[in-house]
C-alpha cells in the first residue's frame, strides 16, 4: 500500500506513532482524535496515503465507508448522544491540516457550541440556472 | 426503492419538486442546495429513503458514495475554489433538518466565515484509554 514516511496518519497505520485504536478492517483504521472537539470524537482514516478526498479511486472509497454506518452507531452508544457530524476538510483551505484523508465523528450533545457556521444566502435570479449548466458540463468531463 | 410522500428530498428524487439537478446515478442524485452557505454548494442524496447515515445498510453507502470524489472535483472545477468541506449532520441534535440522508458539498474560497466551529480539547488522565475500551467493546456487538 501506499504510504509517506513523513505522514503521521500514515504512522499511525504502520503503527510507528501510538493511538488510541478502535477499530480496523482491509481498508482503514479508526482512532481517537487527540485534540478532541467533543468528548469521543473520532477519525477514520484510509491505510493507503491519500491527501484529498477528490484523489480517492472511487472503488477504494466505497470499500472504506462501508464501515461508516456501524462506526456512527458505536459513537453515538458510547457517547450516549443522538447524533454527530460526519466531516472532511477536502483542501487546506477547508480545514484541512494533516494531509492524508480522514474522516471527522463528532459527538454532539444539545447546546455545546459545535457545529457547521450555518449563514445560508438566497441565489439571485438566473444564478442557479448557470452554476447547474456548469456543473452538467464538469461532470461529463471529469 | 423505499420512499416517503411526506419527504421532501424523496419528492424530488421523484420529480414532484423541481430541484437544479447536476448528476445522477442508480443510488444517489445531485443538486442545488436551494439555500447555499456558498456558492455552488450541492447536496447529494442516495434515492432510498433513509432518515439518517447511521441507519443505512453499508452496501448501499458503499455504492452510493463512489461519486463523491468525483462530485468534489466537479465543486472545485465549477466554483475555482481549492476545497470543499463534505458534511454529514447525523441527527437532529447535529443540525440535520431534512430527515433523508444527505451530504453537503460546500466549497471553500479563503477568509469565507464557514467552516465547522473549531474548539478542540484535550483528554485528561485516564479518559482516552477509558473511552477507546468502550469503543472496542461497543464494536464488537454492533
Amino acid at each position: 500500500m501506499a504510504r509517506s514516511t513523513e505522514c503521521v496518519f500514515c504512522r499511525i497505520v504502520s503503527v510507528e506513532i501510538p493511538a488510541s485504536v478502535l477499530y480496523e478492517n482491509e481498508q482503514g483504521i479508526a482512532f481517537l482524535d487527540v485534540n478532541p472537539l467533543s468528548d469521543g470524537h473520532i477519525l477514520f482514516v484510509p491505510r493507503d496515503h491519500y491527501e484529498r478526498l477528490c484523489e480517492m479511486p472511487g472503488d477504494l472509497l466505497s470499500r472504506f465507508v462501508t464501515a461508516l454506518p456501524r462506526l456512527g452507531r458505536a459513537v453515538m452508544a458510547v457517547t450516549g448522544t443522538d447524533g454527530y457530524n460526519l466531516l472532511v476538510n477536502d483542501g487546506a483551505v477547508a480545514g484541512q491540516v494533516v494531509p492524508h484523508v480522514h474522516f471527522h465523528l463528532i459527538p454532539r450533545r444539545p447546546v455545546d457550541g459545535l457545529g457547521y457556521r450555518w449563514n445560508a444566502g438566497k441565489y439571485s435570479e438566473g444564478r442557479a440556472d448557470e452554476l447547474a449548466a456548469a456543473y452538467q458540463d464538469a461532470l461529463h468531463h471529469l
